[in-house]
C-alpha cells in the first residue's frame, strides 16, 4: 500500500492523514461535501480536494480508500464507491456485516480521541483490525503496524463492547471534568487546582486495578458527607452525584 | 514547628507522616485505636505507637497534632485532646466552626487521593489551608510550604465545594474506569487496551477546556450508537450510561 484516498476532513481523517504522510505513504486525495474543509486537509497532506463523491470514482488507482466519516453516514459512502479499490473504515461501532458486500472491505479503529489543534502520539493508539478476507486484514495490519505499536485482531462484537468501555472512560470522564469545572468555576475557584488530583486518579492505573484504587465518600460508606454534598447539588450534576455514589455503595456492599 | 503527632494511620496519615518526616520534622506518636496499625505506622516514622486517645495528653510538649481521622471522628477526637497543643485536621468537608473551640485549631486539606502502596509527589499537592488565628494559619501555611509547591489559603466554604468537585473527578471517573473494566473483561479484552484513551483523555486538558475536548455519541447526537450500546447494557451500568449520555446531550443542545 503507497497510495491512499481519504474520506472525510474530521479529526480522525485529519490525524490519520498526517500520520500516514508522516510515514512517507502518498495521500492521493481528500474528500469533504464542503469544498474548503476538504481544501484545508487536502492541501495539508499534499493531496487533491474533492466535494463530489462520485468523483471518487474517476481517481486514479489507490491502494486503499480509507473512510472517517460518522457511523451513520459509512454504508451510503461505500455504496457510492463503484470503483474496485479496497475499502476501511474508521469506527468501532459499525459492524462489517452491515455494510455492503466488496472484495475488500475492513475495519482500521484507532482507539483513541482525536481533537484537530492537539497533536498525538500515534504510536501509543491501539488499532484494530478486521476484514473480510484474511489478505485484506494483513495488509490493513501491516499499515497499522507502521503508525503504532499495538495493533490488534478485532471482530466487530470484540470492537463493539471496546467502543462502549471508551465512551465511559473518555467521553463520561470528560463530562464529569465539565460538570466540575463548573461547580468550582461558580464559586470562583480556578479549575486547574483538581489537576494534580485528576492525573494521580489516572497514574495509580498504572499500579493498581481501579477497585483497589477506589477512595471517597461513598466507597467508605459516609452517608453524612454524600447527603450534604448532595443538599449542595442541583439539576443533573446531584442526579449523577447520587447515581456514581449509589453504584460505588453497592459494589463495595454498603448498607443504603 | 518542629515535633508533630500523628492521630490517625490511614491513607492520609501515612503519606503526610513520610513527607514531613522526610522533610526533618520529628514525629512524635502516632495514635490508633488498633495498636498493630499505630505500631506499624510509627516504626515507619520513628514515633512512638498509642492505643488510647487520652495518652496523648500525657506525651510531651508537641508543636502541632495532625489529626488525619475519617469526618464522623474529627469532632470527638478534639475532644479528648485536653493540653493545648494546637491542632490541624486534613479533611475537606469538615467546616472550622463545626468543631470544639481551642487557643489553636485549623485545617491542612491536601487535596489528592492517597492510596499506602503507592508513592506519591507530594510538591505537586495542593494544600488549603484554614485556621481560627492569623498566626497559626501562617504557621500552617509555611508548613504545607515546606512540602508543596502550591499552598491556599482556602476558608471552609471554598474547600467544602473544592471537595465536591475532588469527587467527581476522583471518586467518579475511577468508578467508571471499574465499570469498563469489568465490561470488556466480561468481553475477555484486557482493560489496558484502554489506557492510551485514558490518559490522553487527561491529556487534552493541559490545552483545552474539558467542555471543548468533549467527544463521542452523546457529544453529537448520534442517537443510533447510544440506543445500540444501552442495549449492550444493564443495571446500574446501563442507567449510568443513559444519564450521562443526557446530560452531554442537554449540555451541547441536542434534542432528545
Amino acid at each position: 500500500m503507497n497510495k491512499i484516498g481519504i474520506i472525510g476532513s474530521g479529526n480522525v481523517a485529519t490525524h490519520l492523514g498526517q500520520a500516514l504522510r508522516k510515514k512517507g505513504y502518498s495521500i492521493s486525495f481528500v474528500f469533504s461535501r464542503s469544498y474548503n474543509r476538504a481544501e484545508a486537509l487536502a492541501n495539508n497532506l499534499g493531496a487533491k480536494p474533492i466535494n463530489d463523491l462520485k468523483a471518487v470514482n474517476s481517481q486514479g488507482d489507490n491502494d486503499l480508500i480509507l473512510i472517517c466519516v460518522p457511523d451513520q453516514a459509512i454504508a451510503q459512502t461505500i455504496e457510492q464507491i463503484t470503483r474496485d479499490t479496497p475499502i476501511a473504515y474508521t469506527s468501532g461501532s459499525v459492524q462489517l456485516e452491515t455494510v455492503p458486500e466488496r472484495d475488500y472491505i475492513g475495519v482500521f479503529y484507532p482507539l483513541q480521541t482525536f481533537s484537530k489543534e492537539r497533536a498525538i502520539d500515534i504510536e501509543s493508539v491501539p488499532f484494530l483490525i478486521e476484514a473480510n478476507s484474511e489478505s485484506f486484514a494483513e495488509s490493513l495490519h501491516s499499515l497499522a503496524g507502521r503508525l503504532s505499536n499495538t495493533v490488534l485482531s478485532a471482530n466487530s462484537e470484540k470492537r463493539y463492547q471496546l467502543h462502549i468501555a471508551a465512551v465511559m472512560v473518555n467521553n463520561f470522564t470528560n463530562h464529569l471534568y465539565s460538570l466540575a469545572a463548573n461547580h468550582v468555576e461558580d464559586h470562583k475557584i480556578n479549575f486547574d487546582l483538581l489537576q494534580p488530583l485528576i492525573r494521580e486518579t489516572v497514574n495509580k492505573l498504572d499500579y493498581m486495578r481501579p477497585e483497589e484504587a477506589q477512595t471517597g465518600p461513598a466507597r467508605r460508606g459516609d452517608y453524612k458527607v454524600i447527603k450534604q454534598h448532595l443538599n449542595s447539588l442541583s439539576g443533573r450534576t446531584r442526579a449523577i452525584y447520587e447515581l456514581l455514589s449509589e453504584s460505588i455503595k453497592e459494589k463495595y456492599n454498603h448498607e443504603l
